[in-house]
């Protein structure tokens, strides 16, 4: 089983993961950890910030000659951007007057004003630090690692931005094969397989960034190659469509999760909803995936299809009004550097979160310490014939 | 910190459930769990089966001159048909001529397929005892008590049906007093506050009977008092829109879930979806509640407003195409007693499923071994006076 | 992985258990669990309880034809006494002049004094109902089942008692084969293997009854067959030894746990204690298991050796001075019905907690959702030649 | 409550941590954290390593102007030997013929064996990066913020050597008051209160170093300050002393706990063991503290007492008879850097693995996201008068 931790201030020195459990004999490369950050920084809407970044992480420790020990791995991606900060962020004890000038008016939307509340912090810099989506780019890293274990085991995960505003892709654009969907999203500046909506959704996010404003969207994730049965009904923590709704959840600004059909399917008799069985050869085959590749908790052996929306950045350049915390009087909200949407980096982050939260019910499965333990039981046990 | 473990199959002699770490001196009885099992009982479109359940959870453990003892409470919902199933549920090991003939026809849409294949086994019946809806009744026992105890705090949880099918609540009915909510919702069929839509979800339960068919829908839970505070953005897994949009998931069926404005906060423009704080005497108060009381994973003090898609039940007494798993050729699927509608049981499944998710979130704020210490606790440490 | 909750005062209804995660198509038989819960109620020193017990565990759910279905165990033991103590522990509200009288007198060593403070009862009785040993039924019943599942993989738990007060086994008695070793130590009324010392030990007990007094011991678990690997070094707690120390500090009243020479290695050079390993054939031998089959956090192959050590039960019958906490003052202990040494039932507990205990240390190696799986992993992978 | 993951090899570039779930509003300073690393270091005994280390953790995250901020905190103790480690330890990908030569032959009483099967790795040096003690001192750098919070809370641990080889202390030593008594352990070369007891341990570590041997020894650690009922007795992993106990076993070579008289109070009777109250002025006090402050699995509010025993380390000058596991041919063990006796240090570990394990009780009877508040929870429920 793995467990991971993640730290690090949004201008802190650094972000920092650790990702504690993996198995022995898998090859690791801080390049191919790089390839999934750069992905993530993409994006047109984007702010400033993303030319800083050009996150690097560093592969602390749990791999050696590029291969894993079974031992935690530690990452760090350091902040290239540390030195301008390291007054305002300073670790150590510090006279109140020279420290930088608390903020007070929290952004609504953001975790400013409940952050405040409940850590009884008087300088929401004290929470936006940590509550901004800074943090992804740590689980990005962490979900390469297991982007690297699953195509060991043949299961892939790719992702494309279904809509932004009311920009919306048409719905077939996800016949593409699971090979080529990422390439494919990622040659687009907005992650979309439909020609004609990027362009409007281009549009959208100018029109945003013109209004001073900011705009969210619709993406979805799709997870290939997962054998049927994992995830279980036998107790309710044990669902996969849960596992997978919270990672999703955990990724700031989303504010809706679906599977296949998702709300549709509410509207719908059973008929048109569940996914008829035949027979073919040894196996059995499904008429479609409405089901979004999982019923009764587990996987179902079809692509695993998920869709979250993303509510708009809570940083407007014409920010919100609020309430000034220290004077209780109002205010307008704090600004703070930002993009005008973030939909393609989300659904970039939302591929690293699925690996991450499938590892765990996989391994239930399969056990094993190594590499080739977990390949020496796959091999040992096929499904039935018919399966 | 709470946990709970439930087990019981469908037929079998009954349902069992631990919870452990609820404070103690807790006003608890059967009388008021029962009230709740009774609410899940009814609606518009459920089978036979409910006739035959009235439910009763006795409490085994853990209660003492009905207040809690800070020790695990078990409870126990007896199977009233369990005579009858005796041989097909029997514990021990009965020489296999005298054993049921085995489900082999997966139901497209359910446990069944998957099921099978994880655990081998050969009978679907061993899949589908604990896979079935049933289970849920349990956690609505143990649900009941975290009401109580929530009610202490003077937080409520309420829900009620805004879909069937293509049929469809009014929006504004959610502005019904949430003391009044639940009452309001009970008194109808479908659990629905739009008598209007009432009458026309009624027709659809109809159009589905009569085709054989089955139907989902939509149904609301509002949590209302709870503090602002409760969940983090520190680590992903503490965020409160994930471990409640987990729960939600983790009831049968349920497809997508949603806060606030859900996936229609992904068309919107940010200015059109934060919700503007402004100063009201000591206090902050908002023009709206959008985000449906969470932003960065934490409750804002505003009413928590979530939204659960449940797709049709996959039982349909017009079965669906399958597969034999014993023959691997085609087949229809296997029928089981069932309902055509649930919604209106999801919907009070859910309140409980919500409220056993939020014990932990409010007592890593609060801590405390008893009721006494609790209050104590909330007492010392208001909110700011802005708050 | 397994999780499992207890449920259950002493003299309440009746002791409930869910084990959650346990693999499909595992032999499971209420008789067979009904022979570890007999081989705890032996033991020369039991009070009168133990004659009215005669525990017997019912398998209300997971099981089917005798075989696990891969659903939560719930298991229940009914207190047979439950009639003479209705009144007592009765879980409805009931009016306090109805309420038996509340204990107040606090015994020296138990759980009253710390749990009426920690919990706020004013009544002894509601903590000392689930702070008793009582609570171990359930364990031992649980057990019984792991003790199925390691069976099937060739994996033995056994124990002995070592010693009762100053009456001490002679050190050479655990050479008895495993197979043996329970079935020889069941047949002593102190299941101790050394004739000898049986009978010191029973003289011991003689003299503690005759002087109202109890009397503590040491007793021994051994566990053979487990591979090397099981646990793991890479993160403290997941040290196969921290893991069996915690098990075994779970049964009341141990004080001190150790690993094969335990204490006695701090006294000895390095090259006194450590296993010195040779080649045999294509294997690894070793001349000697001090270290208690347990080096770097993990099983070496050798069999796991360990021992815990008993206090005397808290109960005396001529009971010890304390204060009464209703008024202040000094007082004497409350006499609650109990066994003047219960050594020999803990050694029995001891392997169920320690069974229970190395399920999902085990299961993280072969992983597998039915036993058919379990094993087809383990053959898949067999140990290096030279293991 | 808080979570935490260390990470890093021996001879890697660094160790890292992260401390997940402090409250916010602690003081917190790398040099207080300097303070206990500095004390982990001493020792004779200690080989040539200690002097090249001079640990110092750097704060990564989670703290800002020397107050935690609620969010984890990330620590890191660079390695200083680093650059005459870089070959042997490269992350990256290298040439089989560029790789440091493997290690083959495992050492009797460490991980390389078991290690090198679980995860199996055919170079030892895969095992022992990992399975090193030094991965102890990024336990001693959290469990220093742990000494913070508690000190906030008049909370106190501290340590002192009990026996080295033969050599022991006298028993009255540990009267030392608390505050004293870190102090004068850590003037102590083998943290010994007793002077002549301090020149016999020095003697018997000269003599193993002469002999080309190792040597063990026992420490105690006491905690005083906690309030009563910390821990519980409602489920069994919730018991303290199965806390403290798996706790003090994660430290590489602890082969025995044990709390109060320990397996002494095996040979006694119930009136010899039990620690006796008696009422003084609104307090309820005791005539002794045999059971080392733990009844019932919670803290009695004396102060809690325990001791572990240490086995020789298993690195000797003069390696033990071994099989190589390349050739599977017998052999002499590897040969590692290391010291002659860690018992003083290990105590220092002791500290500090016992102040991280504490955390998680304390919060739950606190709860509190800050400081602040857990101060006002203290104070709002003060104890029973006759506590």
């Amino acid at each position: 089983m793995i467990r991971f931790l993640t730290a690090g201030e949004s201008h802190g020195k650094c972000l920092a993961g650790i990702l504690e459990g993996m198995p022995a004999g898998l090859a690791v490369s801080e390049a191919e950890i790089a390839f999934d950050l750069q992905r993530r920084q993409h994006g047109y809407g984007r702010g400033e910030r993303m030319k800083i970044e050009q996150d690097r992480a560093r592969i602390l420790s749990g791999v050696r000659y590029g291969m894993t020990l079974g031992s935690p791995i530690a990452l760090m991606i350091e902040n290239r951007d540390w030195p301008n900060w390291r007054g305002v962020m300073n670790v150590e004890s510090v006279e109140e007057r020279r420290q930088s000038t608390p903020l007070t008016t929290p952004r609504p939307g953001h975790a400013d004003f409940a952050g405040a509340l409940k850590y009884r912090h008087k300088d929401i810099r004290n929470v936006i630090e940590r509550s901004s989506a800074r943090e992804t780019a740590m689980r990005v890293a962490l979900g390469a690692i297991c982007r690297r274990f699953f195509a060991e085991i043949g299961v892939t995960a790719a992702s494309h931005v279904v809509s932004i505003g009311t920009a919306h892709a048409a719905m077939d654009v996800a016949t593409t094969p699971i090979e080529d969907l990422n390439r494919r999203a990622d040659a687009s500046p907005v992650r979309c397989l439909d020609g004609a909506a990027e362009q409007e959704m281009i549009t959208v996010i100018d029109e945003a960034t013109t209004a001073h404003d900011s705009v969210g969207g619709i993406f979805e994730v799709i997870v290939s190659g997962l054998p049927a049965g994992i995830g279980s009904y036998a107790h309710p923590d044990r669902r996969l469509n849960a596992i997978l709704a919270a990672a999703l959840m955990t990724i700031p600004a989303i504010k809706s999760v679906a599977f296949g059909m998702g709300a549709e399917a509410a509207r719908r008799f059973g008929s048109e909803v569940h996914d008829r069985m035949f027979a073919e050869g040894d196996g059995v085959r499904r008429t479609s995936n409405r089901s979004g590749g999982i019923e009764g908790g587990m996987s179902t052996g079809e692509p695993v299809v998920m869709r979250a929306a993303m509510k708009p950045l809570s940083t407007l350049s014409q920010p919100l009004e609020t309430v000034d915390l220290a004077t209780g009087k109002d205010a307008v909200a704090l600004r703070e550097r930002s993009d005008v949407c973030a939909v393609p980096a989300a659904s970039v982050v939302a591929e690293a979160v699925v690996m991450l939260a499938l590892m765990n019910p996989f391994l239930e499965k399969t056990g094993g310490d190594s590499m080739t333990e977990i390949q020496a039981h796959l091999a040992a046990t096929p499904p039935p014939s018919w399966a």
